[in-house]
């Protein structure tokens, strides 16, 4: 059905961090997605939900993309969330995003009304695509009921893979649903179905998937990089206890914080904690709570 | 608590009307603005959910509240919905409100993230009211948990009031929870509390609450509008069993591309049918379904 595949492997949600003014800080952010490529990062998705994308304005992720190209991010690298409520908006940052030379975009579908049909959310993605019109946009469709509470059931993947065949190429499963991936995964061979957390990789890839785009791909890219050079080996098993146990600890606690709590620890520099609203930075004493979970099994970021 | 209360009455909030590339149409949708103030309504509430103003850039709706003012609406009768997902869309949008006269902003929570603590949702607010940091500015918190999932608690608008008394005036309820809407003006005397459905028009007006911000106001204005100045009447309850029968006629049907017909065969302009996605244009069965119901009735839009 779909010939190549553009992206496979890790892929973090890179976090994005914020000046002293809530403004994004274009450096700390490209020094970020350095970082976790050299860690490992097969490729980067900047704007989903860890990264904040939602609380960032079409300007503010185009100069974003535009600063990490500047900054030697190889564009194709990046597969940034364009999908917003407004089709105005998806189209404009889509758009930017194709022209930027990203190798592709997570899209969101429009999230604002609730109980929207597949007729509907079908018209939603024909209109971007069409109006975009462009044989180099590919797009990873990104499943998320939990926060958008709309998604994509089978029968609507179904249908846009009929109907754009060679621009609907993957997509984000962040239900935390495995069965949900797994009849992604069994009713579209090709198509490029990630998990959207480490917990379900080995099980992701022994069924056919092609790696995950996971928030704790930020602190731990190269731990899952390695499950995913070695899956078929026997250490498979092993590798994937220890990348759940990260994760576990971490995601006992606020996500987002948390991990801009444990790069701000790595870095040694507290401008990294900041969120913006809606989001509440975790207090001292959470903060350390995490941290000393962490060490207590003995995780240490690498690099 | 609070001084004065500067809207009440009945608002329609805006159907936003679309040209064939899917744009909004700033002539249709200022004539619509002059012809609703003509019929009735005491202000304007464009850019709310039925107004499709999650489906607008923020440039989109800056433009629409310009072509109005240009048009010859009195921006101080114009309460638009400002309240996006990011933090600085909705700062943009709130200050080019205030800038442009607006008599006060209806205002979302920033809806993606869901289970946001009330502890957030306080930051968002007081970060959009600091860094704007306008006397004009007059805040009208929209809850509307059936789209946003997240909204007020009394505790959080008891919160916003005590930090924010000049800004936090008011509160559309569009819960459909009667008790909600009432728990919220015995409360808060001096508060302006609108029920989101002319449904609970007159329960609100012999409670304290101030009117209604009403979808159907956009076809049904100027009856809703005799209400509001006819509650204490003996024709009062008469009153609301016609209005409250129109509404559950409509809204038996998919209520924004239903109101968009109605305007369509009144003002026998196809051009009003078209919606934005993810909503759909109403099929012509169904239209005419619509109307019939509407005839049965002896309902007809005046003027």
């Amino acid at each position: 059905m779909i010939e190549s595949t553009l992206f496979s492997g890790v892929l973090p949600p890179v976090l994005t961090p914020f000046d002293a003014d809530l403004a994004p800080d274009a450096a700390r952010f490209v020094g970020h997605c350095r970082w976790l490529l050299e860690q490992g990062a097969t490729g980067l998705a900047p704007f989903g939900t860890t990264g904040e994308g939602n609380s960032l304005s079409v300007d503010e992720r185009l100069r974003l993309l535009e600063a990490a190209v500047s900054g030697g991010i190889d564009a194709a690298l990046m597969i940034p969330g364009t999908g917003c409520t407004a089709l105005s908006d998806s189209v404009r940052l889509t758009r930017g995003a194709v022209e930027t030379g990203c190798g592709g975009v997570l899209m969101l579908p429009p999230f604002y009304y609730k109980g929207v049909s597949d007729d509907a959310l079908f018209r939603s993605f024909a209109e971007v695509i069409e109006q975009i019109g462009d044989a180099r946009l590919k797009i990873y469709l990104y499943h998320i009921p939990p926060q958008a509470q709309i998604g994509f059931s089978l029968a609507l993947i179904e249908r846009l893979l009929k109907a754009y065949p060679d621009t609907v190429v993957g997509l984000k499963d962040s239900s935390g649903d495995w069965s949900n991936t797994k009849a992604i995964i069994d009713a579209f061979p090709g198509f490029a179905t990630f998990s959207g957390s480490e917990i379900f990789l080995l099980d992701n890839l022994r069924s056919g998937g092609v790696g995950c785009i996971t928030a704790s791909g930020n602190v731990n890219v190269a731990a899952i990089r390695a499950l995913c050079e070695h899956w078929q080996d026997d250490s498979a098993d092993e590798r994937q206890a220890s990348i759940t146990k990260t994760r576990e600890a971490i995601q006992a606690y606020p996500m987002i914080p948390a991990l801009k709590t444990i790069i701000s620890k790595h870095r040694e520099d507290a401008a990294w904690t900041r969120t913006r609203p809606p989001l509440l930075d975790l207090p001292e004493e959470t903060a350390q709570a995490l941290l000393a979970d962490l060490r207590s099994q003995n995780f240490a970021i690498a690099g």
